[in-house]
Formats: structure tokens, C-alpha cells, sequence
């Protein structure tokens, strides 16, 4: 008895509580400013807003495009896993992906796709010819939530999906 | 006789060597200082890096990633139109677009997709329940080339496409 509530004794709350400010909850631009702080990106530029709009996409699943105690720590949990998983296929130790290492990474992942494919992640997420931590975040999660969908519809695995308009616009722009 | 080059009197080459730089192309990040530069976004924050990389992609015939002269000058035309497209849907002359100001614009444009899918985003663009120009523009064109993409496959305009898995990717992460 006497004790506090049980987020209290945890070591987040206090950084939780910190970015979230007053409403209690941490929207894309608060995450944002709390990466690009703690260095996450391996540069001196913000970390990729964008990014952080993906990821909270990812978690939020009462829509409110915000994250509450336990959905930010789950985010710190897969970010985490994404910093390893970067650093894995980081093989020459450049902090960035080159193209090579891109391609490694996402047949390793498992993903099954074209050279022409490769080529159109590689110009879209690239600065330089290089992707950062942040970019190759936002691309691999995007990857992961379109093969995802993609897969949900072929029940079949047929590798072939019929999809409705709305669907589609569903599917590719809430990400 | 004695003539300058066509684009040394055109009224843009000056701003666009300034910005290209030493390897006379634009790439997004030179786009994003100069659009923030030039007051585009209509905040006091960063034009979004993700919304230049967006319309490069669209412009880039060559695949390089970066604009050329005839790219750049394009590129502010189409941005000129968006601009005069997005005070013609923000009625309250807010400076930003919101829920209903969107629903309206999407209708408008000629896009038919559910409250669910307005919805989902309303969700990934906006910033406070509003958006800026900068990310109505990526939604904007985002949204075109995925319903270009879709209508080119529905040759029988049936309202519904099939996808290969490879084609499914290529689409939707290009942009
Ligand atoms: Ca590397
Ligand atoms: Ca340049
Ligand atoms: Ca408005």
C-alpha cells in the first residue's frame, strides 16, 4: 500500500512522460524531436518525419495517431530490433546501406523481388546513393505492411492479388 | 551570332545554377532548402524532404534522381498549379487543409474512395488535425500516381486490377 501506479517505477516513464508533454501522449513531431536528440539517424539531420509518422502508423491501433505508454514502448522495442537488424547488414561499417548491402538485406528478409524493383527502393530512399538509418526504416516497414496486405488477400498463393480501387488507395496510402 | 546558350536568358537559370550547384542537377535535398527557403510550406518548419524526393520521382524520365534544367522548370509549374489548388480547397483561408476541406478536394479531383479510406488519410498526412502544404502535395500526387498506375492495369474498367506480387511492390514503394 502507498505504492505508486505501476508506470511510475518504470524506467521509461519518466522519458515518456517527458516528450509526451501535456496532452499524455506522443504524437509523430514530439517522436521526431526525441530520435533526432538521441542521435538515432548517425547524422547531424533530423531524423526523417516521415519515418516516425510510418511507425506510429504501425502501432497506433485505436487510431488516434498518437502513442500511449505501452505503444511507445513497443516502439522502442522495434526500433531497436530495426538498429540491429541495420547494423547487421551495414557490412562494410559505413553506418549507411550501400545498394549491395540493400539488396542483401532484402532477399535475406525474404522478400522475392526484381532487380528493377531493388533498383526503384534504392532511388527513393537513397541520399547520395546511400539510405541513412531513419529512410531505411521508413522502407523497410512499408515493405513489410504492403507484403503483408498482399499476402492477407492471396489465400490462394497464387503470388497474384484482384484488388477493389478503394482497397488499393487504402492498402498504399495509409502508409 | 554572338548569342548566349537558349537557358543563359531564361529568367530561371540563375536560381536554378544557384541552387543545382557544382554538378548542375537538383536533388532533393537542394530542392528542400530552396522550397524552405522560398516560404513554400506556409510554416515556419522544413519543407518535407519526403514530398521533394515524391515530385522528383515523378519528373525524373532519366532515373538519375535528380533534375535537370527542363525538370526544375517543370517542377515549379506543377508546383504553381498545386499551389492555386490548394487555396482554391482551403475555404476558411486557414493556411491548411482540414477533414472537411479534404473530403471536398478529393471529391473534387475526381477521386472516389470511402470514408475509411479519407479517413486513413486524414490520418497519415495531417499534423495537429490540419495539413500543410508540403504534405498535401505528397498526398496529392501520391494519390495520382497510384490511381494512374491502377487505371493503366484496369484496361477493362472494371474497378478492379490483379497484381503480381513484383508489380504490386514496384508501384507502391517508387513513390
Ligand atoms: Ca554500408
Ligand atoms: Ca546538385
Ligand atoms: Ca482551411
Amino acid at each position: 500500500f502507498g505504492g505508486q501506479p505501476p508506470t511510475a517505477s518504470d524506467p521509461m516513464w519518466g522519458s515518456f512522460t517527458a516528450i509526451a508533454g501535456q496532452d499524455g501522449e506522443v504524437d509523430a513531431e514530439e517522436l521526431q524531436r526525441c530520435l533526432t536528440q538521441s542521435g538515432f539517424t548517425g547524422s547531424y539531420t533530423p531524423f526523417s518525419l516521415d519515418t516516425c509518422r510510418i511507425m506510429i502508423a504501425m502501432l497506433d491501433r485505436d487510431m488516434t495517431g498518437k502513442m500511449g505508454f505501452n505503444e511507445f514502448k513497443e516502439l522502442f522495442v522495434a526500433l531497436n530490433g530495426w538498429k540491429q537488424n541495420f547494423m547487421l547488414f551495414d557490412h562494410d561499417r559505413s553506418g549507411t546501406i550501400e545498394p549491395q548491402e540493400m539488396s542483401q538485406a532484402i532477399s535475406t528478409m525474404g522478400y522475392r523481388i526484381t532487380p528493377q524493383a531493388l533498383n526503384a527502393i534504392m532511388k527513393r530512399y537513397n541520399k547520395g546513393g546511400r539510405i541513412y538509418f531513419d529512410d531505411y526504416l521508413a522502407c523497410c516497414i512499408k515493405l513489410q505492411a504492403l507484403t503483408d496486405s498482399f499476402r492477407r488477400r492471396d489465400t490462394m498463393l497464387q503470388g497474384s492479388v484482384t484488388f477493389q480501387y478503394d482497397d488499393f488507395i487504402l492498402c498504399t496510402m495509409a502508409i
